[in-house]
């Protein structure tokens, strides 16, 4: 069977807002081996909305709709909905009281523009949503399964993980497609399919490989399509187990981990801690350690030495040694590194100084020049790198980078 | 005249990626002119390629179509384009000499897969890739302008602004559509619309308005539709003065602006500093600010205390003051920031303790609970908000209030 999704909204088609809730529903609809047959966005003009909830309600057999759900004026998707599916808008109880509910404890009063997300059309299955104001609704029209859902990524997520995928699992018998995503950092593209290449020439024929490249990693994610859920997973398993040894050191996680998540799950298992000493990075490291809950049992905190007086002042870094070597240099990256394990007392330390641009760059050390540091109980390593003149991507990559380094450095105690 | 966007790879349908492009390039075309009419999102599969090409070939002017060409072996886009325009690959010697020149500098090797990439569909006008290995085809077909991209951002970002705008600058001759963002912080949803609601009613009618939330403001998006572009231009400015004289404290920026970057904007001009003592927040503040090039001028550094040891050790603050008001206090936040200030010697500091959750909640001090202070040479102001109960929402909205606190703080002055 065939899904569509739809994203209604005019600030999608003018590029001020990006759809990530497609993403994320065709994600969630292809681990039930539901194929997503194609991705649309389209104005909020009713007659737009019309003709292509026909045009998808012809050839699908499920139709998700986001977007046009929510209590300000540009949305007008209610009254299309009501012409499509021939009914009318009616105040739902429910909705209101939850609407009530839910403003209460914020301190928000009841107000029109809240009180028109009760009205509903009269043929919708109501579904609610505890997130926000504006509830779900679904439709049996002529065969096919509508869902309209808001298009605040939060809302959206809570529906379709209580409402819709629920009653999706009961109402479709579905064939079998599973991915595993192989996630690996410190290779480029073309080298790394150089050294996958006979690996994948030997993938079975139901398995099909994919690279998806990013500032954060180099994934590899691999389908399996079929009837038999054990026997394609296990295959998927062995595949994965072969590829393991021809690039063990790059591998450093699957699915939707982080490398800051991994790393944690490491330092807490081992019952270690860790610091940072950032330059170049600018928190970045820290943010990504903490973005992961329960951080605090391994992440004790670090020092964003930003300015070389801050270097000095709080690391003890000597002086002399940024005159003599510059800020970004091997001496001082290590000296950071060793300097912020001790002050906070940390298992390990991670330390950067580099060059992110636009300006900066010196004929020696380039925009993108970056040193980063590993400390341990008794030794420190170093390396130096550079990862372009994008700044964003430049503190993405040396984060990841430097993660990566204490990573490779606590697997080999 | 009307413009389609394709975007060509399975894993944007099966979730794997984002499509970030579509919006990107649907603002570039907006700011010429040009409607967007479709989105679409499909698989590569040759046959899907082909016949999507087909069918908005027919409505749109201008297609544009990113994905599918890169070095591995996913990339079944160019066979299909020969199909579809009838011609076939010749090896291109400039694109060939281009793929080398940028892989020596990176120590790469020229291989198959690179060298592949200098086949082009003998048809294509070719829009050279200074930023990677696949470059950019353009065919003039049945009165249709296709332009094919890579899909790596930075890459298509390059073609755009390089090749392919100026050329459709020189080939279409459009009308005008301008759009104005206004940045606000600090209402939610229901609030704003209700305080604006005469505003909004007042627009003329070629102007419309859209609300897009997200965890780091609420944007107000105006678009103007005409013929004048100078008129439009002053009819928006006008109605933009009038909106800010309504909300004037909520009001933080303009179009791509960042909350951090104007606080930057204001600290360089004024010649001040700032630092950061981050415990929930957990080095984001940090990397907000330093996520602007040119940061260092005014960020210093800043400390994150994510454990309480750190907040007593490197930040002095007094173990008895969190003992008895807990890490998540008006007192302890308040002396952090003073604390930070002092230590790095700077104007302004902001900090933060709060629970980012999921864990580390208790009834007085539920999950979302932020406690967030700015300091000045004379003065500490402090506030608690409640950021509700997602960790990465909650990050951001506490770093962006944190910031909007100081920005109130520096406009006083």
């Amino acid at each position: 069977m065939e899904a569509d999704l739809i994203t209604i909204g005019d600030e999608i088609l003018i590029g001020q807002i990006v759809d990530t809730n497609s993403a994320w529903m065709a994600q969630q609809l292809n681990d039930e081996g539901i194929n997503v047959h194609q991705i649309t966005s389209i104005s909020d003009q009713p007659e737009h909305i019309i003709s292509t909830l026909n045009e998808s309600g012809k050839k699908a057999s499920l139709v998700l709709v986001t977007g046009g759900l929510g209590p300000t004026k540009d949305d007008r998707t209610k009254s299309a909905l009501c012409t499509f599916f021939g009914t009318q808008l009616i105040e739902n109880k429910e909705v209101l009281e939850h609407i009530n509910q839910l403003l209460i404890p914020r301190g928000i009063a009841i107000n029109t523009l809240n009180r028109e997300q009760a009205h509903v059309p009269a043929t919708a299955i109501i579904l609610p949503n505890k997130l926000g104001t504006a509830p779900g609704l679904l439709f049996n029209h002529e065969g096919t399964i509508f869902v309209f859902m808001p298009g605040v990524p939060f809302e959206m997520k809570y529906l379709m993980e209580n409402e819709v995928l629920p009653r999706i699992k009961k109402l479709f018998n579905t064939s079998t497609i599973i991915h595993r995503t192989v996630l690996t950092q410190g290779l480029p593209e073309s080298i790394l399919a150089e050294r996958i290449d006979d690996w994948e020439d030997s993938l079975p024929e139901c398995i099909s490989l994919a690279y998806l490249p990013s500032p954060e990693s180099m994934r590899l994610r691999l389908s399996a399509r079929g009837d038999d859920k054990e026997y394609l997973s296990n295959l998927l398993e062995q595949n994965i187990k072969e590829l393991t040894e021809i690039i063990p050191g790059y591998i450093f996680g699957y699915e939707d981990d982080t490398m800051a998540g991994n790393i944690g799950k490491i330092l807490k298992e081992k019952g270690l801690t860790v610091s940072v000493a950032e330059s170049c990075t600018g928190g970045n490291i820290a943010h990504f350690f903490t973005l992961n809950p329960g951080s605090s049992e391994y992440f004790k905190g670090g020092v964003v030495a930003y300015s070389n007086e801050i270097k000095v002042k709080l690391l003890g870094i000597d002086p002399q040694l940024i005159a003599e070597n510059g800020a970004v240099s091997k001496e001082v990256v290590e000296a950071m590194a060793v300097a912020v394990r001790q002050l906070l007392q940390t298992d390990y330390a991670i330390a950067t100084s580099g060059i992110a641009g636009p300006g900066g760059g010196i004929p020696e050390k380039p925009v993108g020049t970056v040193w980063i540091a590993a400390a341990d109980s008794d030794s420190v390593v170093s390396k130096t790198f550079n990862f372009g003149n994008n700044r964003k991507r430049n503190i993405i990559r040396s984060s990841q980078t430097a993660l990566n380094m204490l990573r490779l450095q606590l697997l080999k105690k």
